[in-house]
């Protein structure tokens, strides 16, 4: 039986919406939003597109009409009642209230700034410029909506048939990755995907096969939207853009060097338990916690998010011990570049000297590898980054010289500053 | 939006029938009708299921309600007006009228007739009991309906998302096949899979599979319905009831041995070019061969359909080649428990010596092995055959013993007939 209705409908979109909610986004923005808010409000900074990938000439893929048109359909979006109902009435990380009724207030009037969009070599420079609680909340959005665009460009001329066969594979890949991380005992992992998937509805679909075959290993999801419909976790803490900015922001070497230490302290003075977790590998994870105060060793643990990630935990092991702390008390989070292999591997070799979690990534909900001709699906290093603050501007170095990034004299100096020696690149595929 | 309609309209079903139309069934099997129509009508026989898997307890999976209300089903299905004009008016073999009026007004007016069914040691005894052209329409739905009954027995208590990861892996699998089959220059392949089928969508999405990765390398199908839907070829010729039946009602030794080149010589009258595919096994393909009369070599084809089957066909290319046939103009039709590798295999050995085809059944239609628990959706050998025929048993023997049916001494009578010395057994799967 046709649903007359259904089709009319559909016919009548102007567009097919990729992020149709404000709160189609990350935890940890609206987090990290909270203490800028709080802290940092009138903050200017600017937030751009960066694609590692050049390989990949979006702007040759992506219509730039459909592009303006998806853009400009997430500044026209506003929080509905019922997302305003879960975010003052839920309990994250075990705690009700987590958002303030001032942040709430600022939330429900909000809608994002003005994007700047031109093309460039191929690419697309996709900038956004603004109040930092603002600004800061078109990374994931922009991010989403452009690799959605992009696998759009690719599916458009398949067939109905080819569809479900390539729907069909991917189904089956993602569900034999999940029996594979059944095998793991005590595992604890969470969908950290939103940035880079496939679709939104794929991700959907990928937090339900974790659910149906990891039950409580299955901690939940760093997407708001989706962890209110599927009544599950919203997950995350904080990211570099927090010292990246507050690092822009100082006056000189001194305060530089102090800066990511002051960011965690506002961090200490509003979160406890499980969302006091170090991001220590901004201007390298060696010297942060070398230079770290020790009311930092007391917090909860530590997310590794780039260089090899064995060595990163056995570093952080390390100096929980030189601080007199239990490491088996500890938590750390794995969030780089993840895959069932690499998981498995990390679980084993930390599994019970630590506690252990997972943050899967573009992995769990992008993994259309090898499923098209010329690999058009396979994902790639998209990022959407705070490039300045106040006309400063950032720098990340982090534990990979592969991902770090700002003018290459700004890079010595915080090199200098924070006592960053030789590091080991190794190749950022997603 | 939920269509309310269908929803409504799904919950007024009584039962959801599996056999859906009289023309769900095989092409060969109206083809023989027609013969038998002509030249046997008034022949009483005996169809009987036989599982020759025992293992697999069917009454114990199938309620005898649910199995009787299907089976009930059939016995009011008519041919539709659109189906009657499909096979009045369709090309079949590049053949108009293929079907005579006199046989087209027989099968409009036609319904099944009545089964009979009890259950005995964990299994069902179905037997169809009646005219030769009515009875023996049965086989192909009663078959269809037991093994799609199975199939929901096992997926009953499966959830949404279980189920369709089921058929995202099914899927998958099939779409592997297709992908390997893609690689075989010129092959020709049709779908033999409606008796022991998943189900009837099941079967209906690997014939479109089969369109899509395959082109014209895919020759048709044997379901009549399918074929009408998908526009595409209706494929098949004849089978061992119509020399089984025929023995049996031989009347003595001399009249056996000549019963199945007797039931050739109707064919003959009624049927050229690819519709002369003889199936040499039922008694034995060897001592058939040697003693069969010449006009036999100038057939087209031959169809392997049981023991070894590169055996089989070297033994037809040096019968052909001993009555003065070059094979290479002859076509030979392999359709005994293909997988792909076989089939590639055969593929490799016969190409470029002999035109090769291949009727592709159960491991097309039903693969789901390993897919769940216990493996519950495995095919099985389950059969449907003519057991008596104007009260004398029927037998088979093939070319493989632990196929070969009947009453004990009238096997060992027909083995002395017809010739058959010392038989490989190999394992029957499907």
């Amino acid at each position: 039986m046709v649903d007359i209705a259904t089709r009319v409908y559909n016919h009548k979109w102007k567009i097919d919406p990729i992020v149709r909610s404000l709160i189609d986004n990350d935890f940890y923005k609206l987090l990290m939003c909270q203490s800028v808010f709080r802290n940092r409000p009138d903050t200017n900074v600017t937030f751009s597109l960066i694609n590692r990938s050049k390989q990949i000439r979006l702007a040759d893929l992506i219509d730039e009409g459909e592009l303006r048109e998806q853009l400009d359909h997430v500044r026209g979006l506003s929080l509905s009642r019922g997302e305003s109902t879960w975010l003052r009435g839920n309990t994250f990380y075990g705690k009700r209230q987590m958002f303030r009724s001032d942040f709430m207030e600022f939330l429900e009037g909000l809608r994002l700034p003005a994007y700047h969009l031109e093309k460039r070599d191929g690419q697309y420079e996709l900038t956004f410029e603004g109040r930092w609680p603002e600004v800061m909340l078109w990374e994931i959005p922009a991010l989403a909506i452009l690799m959605e665009l992009r696998s759009r460009a690719v599916l458009k001329d398949m067939g109905r048939f080819e569809l479900q066969v390539l729907y069909a594979q991917a189904m089956t890949r993602l569900w034999e990755k999940v029996q594979h991380l059944r095998n793991l005992p005590d595992l604890r992992i969470a969908d950290f995907g939103t940035r880079r998937r496939h679709s939104f509805l794929w991700q959907d679909w990928c937090v339900q096969a974790m659910i149906e075959g990891l039950g409580d290993r299955f901690t939940g999801t760093s997407n708001c939207l989706i962890a209110m419909h599927r009544d599950i976790e919203a997950i995350g803490t904080n990211a570099h853009e927090l010292p990246m900015v507050n690092a822009a922001l100082a006056e000189d070497d001194t305060a530089l060097r102090r800066a990511p230490y002051d960011v965690l302290a506002d961090w200490h003075d509003e979160h406890e338990g499980n969302l006091r977790i170090i991001l220590p590998d901004t201007y390298g994870t060696r010297g942060f916690l070398e230079q770290a105060p020790d009311w930092l060793a007391g917090w909860t643990g530590i997310r590794i998010d780039s260089g090899d990630p064995a060595t990163g935990a056995e570093t952080a092991i390390s100096w929980w011990k030189s601080r007199g702390e239990d490491p088996r008390n500890k938590l750390i989070i794995f969030s780089d570049g993840l895959d069932v292999d690499k998981i498995a591997q990390l679980h084993h070799q930390f599994h019970g000297r630590v506690k252990v979690s997972f943050g899967w990534g573009t992995l769990l909900t992008n993994d259309f590898r090898g499923l098209v001709p010329g690999d058009g699906l396979a994902p790639f290093s998209l990022v959407c980054k705070a490039v300045a603050a106040n006309g400063q501007p950032t720098v990340k170095l982090s534990d990979n010289p592969a991902k770090a990034m700002g003018p290459a004299d700004e890079v010595e100096r915080y090199k200098r500053v924070f006592g960053v020696g030789q590091q080991t690149a190794s190749e950022v595929v997603v």
